[in-house]
């Protein structure tokens, strides 16, 4: 049943998606600072939980967190010759410091390529000091056209990891280790949100990079959101800030680096991949909250009762759920009941009268709307219940992403089948166009390749647009 | 035995500091950006073991953490009068977006109460909403005369809490829980600091606030560091951006806020309370590594007897120590003691063949050097053992900073004595002065009062420079 304060997501996507977005608490406009927001306590509590977990994935893989000025020189970004141009227009500078005019000005960092290239410059050697692997937790700044919570605002946080490597092979490794091992399996197992795994095209490629990988995921409404982005950036940043290592012949050499990025704008591809139009839906491994409990009395005989068994099956919870008990007076069970849902707890537990009489509980599953996602369990053996029951919700939740994208997926033969296509979700189509022919198609359909899938056929076909063979398989789609 | 590259703390104990901190490779100057420092990984790695201590006990203690605009409109640092006037010079302002020159210039936060402020004004209607207990992990941005690693830098990180209550007594009581259960809990259990936790004076206190209370440690060299700072901001800020809130009979009322603090400066002050002249020495608790084991072995054979005893070894300490084994090829056991003695590794691990035989290990505190502080072990129970060494060299190192401060306190009677005194550590003293003699005792000896310590003896003395009889005991000492 929709929601009061929110519109149907068959109504309108784009609206349902803000009104989640307020209605479950979590972010605020902040019109006072261009193109920014406030991620309220609920939206930043579901960045933490990414955060931890996308940290751990990071470390086990060999980095160290490290911290670079969020300032840098303004000349800095113009010694890439390509960077410059990609990040030139968004720049946020700081032209003034107390009542001092600068003469040499700052930007906020828009990434940290150039800062981070500068030190380590500085810092390495010999091959013996290479691999260097880094990574950085911080906030950035890019001015936006327009902005939409999460998805595009001027300041947003994120990680940013930049390597250092002896040779093309290993740092070519380390980009394609971080798309796999870190983020791909991160957003599959603990967002629950199914990706293609894939190359960007020349065109589409990050500003300075020799190649950039991508993870890609659809949303509910066909759409993809780029979930994260892996480059390997050649010796274009060493050679412009002379990042240099003596080899094992005593040779000097130019590193080759790799920098790759999650963002806040994966809290919105959370909402937008599993949200329904009652509110927010979050896979359990990453739910801040994962059970709510609602203690149900209508006087202080049956509180007292109900309290008891509250006491005693929370005690055991503690340390192995996420969980809250919702004992605010004065508000309705079914009150109640909205907000979580709203909230996007996974699960709900009540506990009444009878249900302390029965040595019971209703376990409701946030994900099965209704009746059909409720039942009576036992309270004897509950808190193993309930786990496994967030394991079933969260692999629940990654199958029906995928199926979803499965059915909005399809092989286009040509042009005219490709814009059809689009309206709907992804399409699947040869290509061997030009970059001239890429942007022509964007301009016409607003679809853009979203990657080269990593997965190819090896078997040859016909290109979508210009009618050449090849065995290039891509994938067309509009985007966020 | 002084180590190369380290000045001895006798000798120059501000040049010292600078040592260690190159040394164990802690940070980086960062020329290029006025004022700033790199974090790196090994500096960067303490102020992640602190946050993550730091953030159970702001989460335990009822607050949410949240995330707003590092940019503040400037129009919003000019609405509170003393605010304005404390932070104006030290400044850094965005006066441009890309190509487009700004009409109100944003500046770069240097603390957030008015950002934060605004959208409290906006959040909260009646007294239901209240208290709002919400805390942020940050950078923010002062412009500093000179630049001392971690201690002064123009960017540094920090939390901010800022909350919001019905009264006085709700802001007070929250003010001096976070001094005492967070900061000064924190300061003393994990960072193994003795802290004296006091009240600053009207000519020390936060620009807008009402009370300002802080923690107060001893250095090494006598001076005192400012380790933590909660203020009552009574309703200065909230009648500058409008918070109000509707109490129980209906009526607006001004809410009463507060803010409260600490930063990256606490890894200066870690340094500084517990290293020595060999290099950092590190608590335990806050150690990113406890343990390093270095394995000896002159050939193969006996390497591969004492990997064995070393795979089994690590293999339980899994989850219960942070620890690294130093298998690195072609470097000196010395060599590497040196190396993890200047990185202040708690305890170090050797065996060698004769270990292996005799079903032992040689363990070495880092806080007593030499064949003091260095046992043979049975390899039977090892972890317990470490474990409880762990233990015991956190208080060690405790009792021994307190023992130091009790040593260089002193009660001081008149100004000469007080003169003398500030020349080793700090001086208790009566004190009914004015804000302007306070100033001039500070142009003429550059110590400060740090504090007016909570716990007071309620006996009666005289004025150390007025000579006027008081019941009020305060702290002088000059300070970083």
């Amino acid at each position: 049943m929709p929601k009061e304060g929110i519109t149907t997501r068959e109504k309108d996507y784009s609206q349902w998606y803000l009104d989640i977005v307020q209605q479950a608490g979590l972010a605020d406009y902040a019109e006072v600072v261009r193109g920014c927001i406030v991620f309220k306590p609920t939206g930043y509590a579901i960045w933490e939980m990414m955060q931890r977990q996308l940290d751990d994935r990071i470390k086990e893989t060999g980095h160290e967190n490290a911290y670079f000025p969020v300032l840098i020189p303004k000349s800095f970004i113009m010694k890439e010759a390509e960077h410059v141009e990609g990040f030139a227009p968004e720049l946020f500078e700081v032209t003034r410091i107390g009542k001092e005019e600068l003469q040499d000005p700052y930007i906020v960092r828009p990434t940290s390529e150039t800062i981070i290239g500068h030190f380590y410059a500085r810092w390495i050697r010999s091959y013996r000091d290479l691999p260097l692997l880094i990574n950085q937790w911080a906030n950035v700044m890019r001015a936006e056209m327009r902005t939409r919570p999460f998805l595009r605002t001027a300041e947003f946080l994120w990680q940013e990891g930049h390597t250092v490597h002896v040779d093309e092979a290993d740092a070519e490794r380390e980009t394609l280790m971080i798309l796999h091992d870190v983020y791909a399996d991160f957003a599959e197992k603990e967002m629950a949100m199914p990706v293609i795994r894939g190359r960007k095209t020349e065109k589409e490629k990050f500003p300075g990079a020799l190649r950039s990988y991508c993870i890609e995921a659809m949303m509910q409404d066909g759409r993809a959101l780029q979930a994260g982005t892996s480059h390997n950036l050649g010796q274009n940043f060493a050679r412009a800030f002379g990042i240099q290592y003596t080899d094992q012949n005593n040779t000097q050499q130019y590193g080759w680096t790799t920098s790759w990025g999650v963002s806040t704008r994966l809290i919105g591809a959370l909402i937008m991949v599993h949200s329904d139009d009652e509110g927010l839906v979050l896979p359990p491994r990453l739910a801040p909250t994962q059970v709510v409990l609602v203690p149900i009395y209508k006087n202080d005989t049956e509180r007292s009762g109900v309290m008891e068994v509250v006491q005693r099956l929370t005690a055991e919870w503690k340390g192995k759920l996420r969980f809250k008990v919702d004992d605010r007076a004065n508000l309705t069970p079914g009150y109640k009941y909205n907000e979580w849902e709203l909230k996007g707890v996974p699960l709900r537990v009540e506990i009444g009268p009878k249900d302390v009489e029965k040595g019971s509980v209703a376990v409701a599953r946030r994900d099965i709307p209704g009746k059909e996602g409720k039942k009576f369990v036992p309270q004897a053996g509950l808190t193993e219940y309930l786990a496994g029951l967030l394991e079933e919700m969260q692999q629940a939740l990654f199958n029906k992403a995928l199926a979803f994208r499965e059915s909005r997926t399809a092989h286009v033969n040509n042009y005219d089948e490709l814009k059809q296509q689009i309206e709907r979700g992804f399409a699947r189509a040869y290509w061997a166009g030009s970059n001239e022919d890429e942007k022509r198609i964007q301009d016409e359909t607003r679809a853009t390749i979203r990657c080269i899938p990593l997965e190819q056929p090896g078997v040859a076909g016909r290109c979508v647009y210009t009618g050449k063979e090849t065995d290039q398989l891509v994938i067309f789609a509009r985007a966020y």
